[in-house]
């Protein structure tokens, strides 16, 4: 190939400061061990004294005002945003919307430098660009907290440092796959008289652009991944913000901007393109034929669109959805440990993650514990409890659920008691409305709990989004567990649990997650819960159920952005 | 998960016997070097001083029988078969046609046992498959020659241990690929007093039932890949062969289920569906929701409704149609090389390769080589005098030839004239008939080529399948490359080529080859040709361009035939 223009000193000195970060998260996911390069703990002690005001103030200096510092992108005159914080107020921050034709052609325009800049260059400038975004995670964390309605802890770590190592284990495992093909052998075959000897030079090329579509809930947190993985694979990428989380995604792309073009590269290669409400605007660039690998988070039925109308064209298409996500509990030595990890889990974020529990799968006749055995509605009325004590104090509830994030999350709730009611159920649990102490205008809501029959599969295989939770009355734990399977291979599931002190339900569980093609936790009683995974050693989905196509991460979320193009020679 | 049932005595055999060969392949397929298990040579030194009688013999066993080796699949009781040479006898082999129903409840039932036996004794188990597929490369290879047209010497390498050794890359690269998470890791975060410790446990599930649609030309070549790899990665294969060419794929069921259940698993882990004449069987197949996967190699439109109707569903779908192959003429220091080389690609097996050069660039300027600069005429002239030469004596020619596979290639013979006067251009080199000493019945013809001019995108960029090649006239070897990289990205390609012994114009040629993404060769005049490629080392396709959407073998081809559903508990 022609020699690509030299490297910028700056781009030299990336690679050799982010060398051993490399070197470390790919041994990690490699081996599916521990290892987080960013700190969780918002503390003073680690991210400095002044960081939690500098964030604020950061924040609230992009309130009401344009964000120029992405004006730079080839807009078309027009400004957009009407973010509105689940917390009440409004942003009042405005973005350029870009001309379309003019952002693909710079994305386009950026493609062959970022290209031939390799594997290595590239991996580099995305780990710079990941620390600088953690450098700016107080700040990130208000806007995702005021645009998700995340509690402010829970914006912290999730749209900060989990994020953030997130996008790390991304880049290292679109490191590792490029790198997997040498970039050039000499090959020598055999020969009756002399060998054939020829020269083959392997030349990583992406696919083309890359669109990130991505969701209200997980501005950071599920766009990074994409995001990542599609740059460092050589694809500039278009990001197109949820409507209403569109402030986290402007920092984090002015951000790689900056870095791209310190680096001496064409900022292009990373744009936000966000919309006037009502545009559609992910639905025009994903049918651009320009585009040929899109990420998706977000509803099934635009999610299914788009898996289609990119195999129409060849694209790549990577969706999280949405599912049923089911626990089975069949028996217990640690009854507490249970009720208190399930009722963290449902009240987290007021149920707003697509990792959620929905259905818990209880057999008729009960469950044997350490505190005796309980009969269905004991424990159902035990865990009643259990969230009813974990949310009973309003000022410490909101630090864990939050605040909704739309109408929809609204009306599930509202609808708790028509729903018991249409399923002939019990409900086992009201909502309760908390009051906000220092956002009284935030719709803050408590998890509902409904219990019902397991012939109500009619109720219990509808995804509703929040905090609504169903106890499933279930004839025995091995019906509990076919109904895990089934509905999971048939609606989908993000996650997975199951309770039991024998191993042969456990057994039996993990054949039926097995089958059913999701991740299962079991027995968890402490601080790691159902809704929760870890970078660089849990998978986030697994591509095996309908509700995601993809895992966080495996060879299999990069191996295909980019592709091999050989040239042989004799020598 | 609950413990498989434990492996047969056979299974563990195979464990050791083949542990070697899976480490040199799994060795040479990373470095990309020369590797080969199955010797390409049919000479009696190397296959035994009987094996081609007796190859002959096994073969002609098969004709005007029922095919009662594969009577215990599940069939509906009818018995299907209509193959004609292409050398003009007929067959009279017939097969059991599967109740399709049956037949996927078959494949489905033998999955458990088979996800369970895990990868590593999978791979040992296909390539005792493939090592007795090899035993059988004689009869194999007059199989293929009898159904594809292929010459006996070309139908014993490429369909016999160039296939093979395509099968063996495809077992391993599932292995490493499923390999590459590890079986069970203890995950440790550290904490303010104790760290949390976590066991998870990563087991490879496969995606469900894989289908190969398989081709006339090259029945083993392009179907080995597939089936091994989603065999290899535990998905039970549906082998759906072209109707014109049952028998290579009938034995190589056979074999694998032969292997398969003497491994002590069920043979319906691999089965046969032969097809009625215009029954559309593998659209059926294809619809089936039990089929995950689907592998096919053929015309571009059913491709592409494969491509649209595996994604309404989820199946991952790998395709490879067809495209303008391309060669880039602008100088060389090797004439006689130059043309000898491209008159071979262009006879071999009558052109009928998805691999043959169709477009030959070439400038108005001329060519400028080691005997003295050549106008565009007489190097077209010298072209077609080079394969005039080569394939002068009929005995000689059909030896490279072959016969004509149908209708489809023989009518664009016909239409050379046509073709010439409708464009335009000019025949530089008419078609000839060939008599086969053998096989008087057999329609066997040389190339023919017509020179067109580069204006005409109308004619050029269409597919002429077979011994049709156009010399096109360009303004400048700038054009002649900015040709091939356009008409490659927008019709495809399998194979490009240059010749030039300017470094500029080579450099130039190999960005255009990644812009276009496809492989190029550099001046080949000696014993490698365009259209051939070897496995271990080079890709065939790259899965970048609308020829094919993905290369035999990358991570790509493999990583997305499982999935890995995690288990995780406290310890």
């Amino acid at each position: 190939m022609s020699a690509p223009a030299p490297l910028s000193p700056s781009a030299h000195e990336l690679l050799d400061r982010h060398a051993a970060t490399l070197a470390a998260a790919t041994e990690a996911l490699a081996a599916r061990s521990y290892y987080s390069k960013y700190p969780e703990s918002p503390s003073p002690r680690v991210y400095g004294e002044t960081a939690a005001a500098d964030g604020v103030a950061a924040y609230e200096a992009h309130l009401g005002h344009r964000y120029d510092a992405l004006a730079d992108q080839p807009g078309d005159g027009t400004w957009v945003g009407a973010e509105v914080s689940p917390y009440g107020p409004t942003l009042g921050t405005t973005y350029p919307h870009l001309d379309v034709d003019a952002a693909v052609a710079a994305a386009q325009a950026a493609l062959p430098a970022w290209r031939d800049a390799g594997a290595r260059v590239r991996a580099a400038v995305c780990v710079e660009i990941v620390d600088r975004i953690n450098a700016r995670s107080f700040e990130i964390a208000n806007a995702v907290m005021h645009t998700s309605g995340q509690p402010f802890v829970m914006a912290f770590q999730a749209a900060g440092p989990h994020a953030q190592d997130r996008a790390l284990e991304s880049v290292v495992a679109a490191l590792v796959e490029q790198e997997r093909v040498p970039a050039s052998v000499v090959w020598e075959k055999p020969g009756r008289d002399a060998p054939l000897r020829m020269q083959k030079d392997y030349r990583v090329v992406p696919r083309g652009l890359a669109l990130v579509v991505c969701c209200n809930t997980f501005p950071t947190w599920n766009t990074y991944p994409g995001l990542f993985a599609s740059l460092a694979c050589g694809n500039p990428v278009l990001v197109k913000p949820h409507p209403r989380a569109v402030l986290p995604l402007a920092i984090s792309v002015e951000i790689a901007r900056a870095v791209l073009r310190d680096a001496g590269f064409d900022p292009a290669a990373v744009q936000l393109l966000p919309e006037a409400e009502g545009e559609g605007l992910a639905k025009t660039l994903a049918e651009r034929p320009e585009v040929a690998i899109v990420d998706y988070t977000g509803g099934p039925a635009f999610g299914r669109w788009l898996e289609q109308a990119g195999a129409a064209r060849g694209a790549l298409v990577f969706t999280e959805k949405a599912g049923i996500n089911s626990v089975v509990v069949d028996s217990t030595d640690n009854l507490r440990g249970v009720l208190g990890n399930l009722a963290f889990s449902f009240t987290l974020y007021t149920g707003q993650m697509c990792t959620t529990p929905q259905n818990v799968y209880i057999p008729a006749t009960g469950v044997d514990t350490d505190e005796g055995h309980l009969s269905f509605d004991e424990f159902a009325d035990r865990l009643a409890a259990a969230v009813t004590r974990l949310t009973s104090d309003d000022a410490k509830a909101v630090e864990l659920l939050g605040a909704t994030v739309n109408d929809g999350v609204r009306a599930n709730i509202e609808g708790l008691d028509e729903l018991a009611a249409e399923a002939g159920g019990r409900v086992v649990l009201a909502s309760r409305e908390v009051t906000h102490p220092a956002y009284p205008e935030a719709v803050v809501r408590t998890p509902g709990l409904v219990a019902v029959d397991v012939t109500r599969e009619d109720v219990y295989t509808q995804e509703y989004f929040g905090p609504v939770s169903l106890l499933v009355r279930t004839a025995s734990t091995a019906q509990s567990i076919a109904q895990l399977r089934d509905t999971v291979r048939e609606h989908g599931a993000m996650t997975a649990a199951v309770y039991s002190t024998s191993e042969q339900t456990l057994d039996a569980a993990r054949d039926a997650a097995a089958d059913a093609g999701v991740a299962l936790s079991e027995n968890l009683t402490g601080a790691v819960f159902v809704n929760q995974t870890a970078a660089f050693s849990d998978f986030h989905g697994t591509g095996a159920n309908p509700a995601a196509n993809a895992a966080y991460t495996d060879a299999a979320f990069v191996a295909n952005r980019f592709r091999i193009v050989t040239s042989r020679r004799h020598v």
